[in-house]
């Protein structure tokens, strides 16, 4: 790749954006992520833990290197992109604990069975990784979910090579991040090639039509999700496309709670919807509150107090769409600006808005209400009977988020109901926008939030870049590790049915045993 | 429905094939499936198993019956038949096993913790049914893979309402099982609505369709597979396809499992390629044998001491298919005619066929030479070297399984490497067809011979049919009871990162100790 002058003259920059990828020069690093390949697919979960472990160790010193770029790319600010660095390096952490932990490989042994119909062989099943992968960061997150994101931490650590195609709204970043990763990987033992990152629209259609890409990480607009996804699926072998792509993240606020807390609630959604100038994937863009309470103008007051005036968004574009969204549902007869003149925001820049409409007109033309504006807007939805907020809630569709704030006497159940069908994680009593990296978390949810029956954070993020793969009748020798009796790796797995954890006595009982049944003897190929 | 006369008049029948489902028709069918999803969408898993196993009995108890509709239409055979329907009961029961031990769900929990980066609230997973699922059924396993075969077991043990297309080539059977199974499910409580049956072709194109449709199950050919995938990825929310479509299923050979034992070699394959006239997606279809042994005429040889002379084939299409298929591949220059004479195959039956050719001639032409043949053919690529045997089966791409037969003093380790990339389900000493029904069992692999990252044989099949939902900082009676406080479902789970098993007195404990810390009490709403 060559560099070409950064285009911020005014600050003299060490760090270039890089040009674009040519077509030779994708079709080398991913045949380098191929090559690699046949080293990660047979590393061990401890070479890969170390691997993760020494990237994020990189990113943690090159820190105060990395987040001055950062902050003059996306505006995002030195105190936000120092915390984003912090659970970025979590996170690749966590996932390297998972996989040493070794449930998410799904090790399952079927001893010989001559009673069963039909009759069983000896069947050793395990999850194994797909191949190289491609990751399209998102802008608003130029850390967490971008170069060494989790949509990379995942798929190094489920053993994929990773391609990442770098976002033009911290093109500098991006490239520097790689090199940070890259050079971290390699140091730790990792194979040549295990890590590329390339740049340019071009490139990264090529990317996704490659016939060496086994699979793609996506975070992004709908628009240019679809379009990815698309591709993807027309391909001669269609490969999964794993987007995360649009959410209104529906909040729903019972009269009870209305009535007990209205101002903590304006003041707690004021700071969610404008947090991070609203560029949160999981931004509360429609709240459902009950009729005559005044919490638009609740809302108004709490933004009012905030002082949160006009904010540098992360690119011009994003804030050329976000002023166009808002100004075009202001224009509705049916719906009401309750705070500040969506027509009178500022170029590359975001204010915030609420607006206000009925359930009865959602309900009439929920695809004209119901889109992501993207940035610190929200859309309160009066209602007066919560059966009519609950049918505007279904025609939302689906979203990240679900989000109820309700009182102990509410009846919680057909709400639950609704939120659960709509969403891919349901908050109570809380904001939607962070999200939290652990074993329970839930990042995904009905199109067109994601694409796919998986999540983007949390360790089952994992199982997205995994195949399973079944040995059959396989002489001892031949069986990968985590498969064999006497389970080497100790891990968990399921042996005839039950569940086994490592160092549990029944174990080794029941492998030896079985591997006798089946004329198995543990060390003999 | 309106039903028509039969079409074989030769043979009175109290079943007959029903007429197209119309458009109106369909539309009713999927609408009560969505109505019994928010029904089994809250079922326990004892309500399930339950519906399941009276499915399984109700047609344990209609074999006789169902047995020679099957015959008629299939020419299968009552041996076989009987047998398929064994394993498809057995099938049944085993999905309601699974789900009664819960596993499935992966249930997760993790409590509050706020030292982790970004702190976490309470947080626990655990997976939901996706709504109505569409299930396209095989035209070689009438029982096992058609009707109430194992995309719709694990559809409803996921609880998920299932609509059946029936398959036209056995019209009467599907009809009938479905009215069976409908029976048998809401006699024992099931919903109205939760499984339907619906015919013709124009009716399949709506069902993948179809807005309440959330996922599609099929088995069948790689371009009738192909077309509905696209319809489901074209939609306005694409939906999963699970789609088993086309294997020729690799078998290697190794020099000194030739000279050890060719001629059992030679039986073992003859039995398999010809086994249900060919017709299993598991057929052997390509076997890499060493140059110079005359394993085909060995193989010939075996084929005539068994005298399997011409049999009728499923359909007159499928015969034709498959005529055509093998005299294209008869013409070549660079194969050779080992066993019987192709171009004689007469209307309606297949006679086994036995082909020959050398790694030279796959390696310059594989797309031309591996394709699925469906019937009973064999290719044997004859190989001097094993590395271009390896590179030969690397020419095939994916495919349900690759076998290999060794010796004990054979280097297994880059054999088992390529055959893993290739297929999902690797053999040693065995041949691919039959497919056991099990938890380890794995039934999918590579593109084309299935379109995701799942089995269609197993219990994982599950998973295709469920999607992530977590709940944040939810009051304990809002919670499913699989992931509330003291474990009542008595399910495995994960608890801040540890797997317990139920009867584990740390998951208690664990969950005691961390609800008090989270302020929630275990029985309070």
């Amino acid at each position: 790749m060559t560099e070409t002058e950064t285009e911020t003259a005014g600050h003299a920059r060490t760090v270039a954006a890089p040009a674009d990828t040519t077509r030779d020069e994708l079709d080398a690093v991913v045949a380098a992520a191929r090559r690699a390949f046949a080293i990660t697919v047979a590393s061990t979960a401890a070479e890969r833990a170390s691997w993760l472990r020494a990237a994020a160790d990189a990113l943690d010193a090159a820190r105060d290197e990395l987040v001055p770029i950062a902050d003059e790319e996306t505006h995002l600010g030195a105190a936000r992109l120092n915390g984003e660095v912090a659970r970025t390096t979590a996170q690749l952490r966590l996932f390297a604990d998972a996989i040493l932990e070794g449930s998410y490989l799904e090790a399952t042994i079927d001893h010989p069975d001559g009673t069963t119909i039909p009759p069983r062989p000896d069947l050793r099943r395990m999850l194994r990784p797909l191949g190289p992968v491609a990751v399209f960061g998102a802008s608003n997150f130029p850390f967490a979910f971008s170069v060494a994101g989790g949509d990379t931490a995942s798929a190094l650590a489920a053993g994929c090579p990773v391609i990442v195609k770098g976002h033009p709204a911290h093109a500098r970043l991006s490239a520097r991040t790689a090199d940070v990763v890259a050079g971290a990987l390699v140091a730790a033992g990792a194979p040549d090639g295990i890590f590329g990152h390339v740049t340019g629209h071009e490139t990264g259609v090529a990317l996704v039509q490659h016939p060496e890409v086994r699979a793609v990480g996506f975070t992004g607009s709908l628009a240019g999700g679809r379009a990815l996804f698309d591709l993807a699926q027309q391909r001669p072998d269609p490969i999964p496309f794993y987007g995360e792509l649009s959410a209104v993240n529906p909040v729903l606020i019972t009269p009870a709670a209305i009535d007990a807390r209205a101002d903590d609630l304006a003041a707690g959604l004021a700071g969610s919807f404008t947090l991070g100038v609203g560029q949160f994937c999981t931004n509360p863009g429609v709240v459902l509150a009950p009729a005559g309470a005044g919490f638009g103008e609740r809302v108004r007051a709490a933004v009012d107090g905030a002082s949160a005036g006009p904010a540098t968004m992360l690119t011009e574009g994003i804030a050329a769409a976000f002023a166009s969204g808002v100004a075009g549902l202001a224009a509705r007869d049916d719906v009401e600006v309750v705070a500040s003149d969506p027509t009178a925001q500022q170029v590359g820049t975001g204010s915030p808005v609420v607006l206000r409409t009925t359930t009865a007109a959602v309900i009439a033309d929920p695809g004209a209400l119901f889109h992501e504006c993207f940035g610190p807007s929200t859309l309160i939805v009066e209602y007066t009977d919560v059966a009519d907020a609950l049918a505007a809630v279904r025609a939302v569709g689906g979203s990240l988020t679900a989000t109820v704030h309700a009182q102990p006497g509410d009846e919680l159940a057909p709400i639950v109901e609704v939120l659960s069908e709509v969403a891919g994680r349901v908050l109570f009593s809380g904001w939607p926008t962070g999200v939290a990296v652990s074993w329970a978390q839930q990042h995904g949810g009905p199109w067109p939030s994601t694409t796919s029956i998986h999540t983007s954070v949390g360790v089952s993020a994992l199982r997205r870049f995994l195949r399973p793969i079944a040995f059959q009748d396989a002489p001892h020798a031949a069986l990968p590790p985590e498969l064999r009796d006497g389970n080497p790796r100790a891990i968990p797995r399921r042996v005839d049915g039950v569940l086994v954890l490592p160092g549990d006595a029944r174990a080794d009982a029941d492998a030896t045993a079985a591997g006798a049944r089946a004329g198995h003897a543990p060390a003999a190929g």
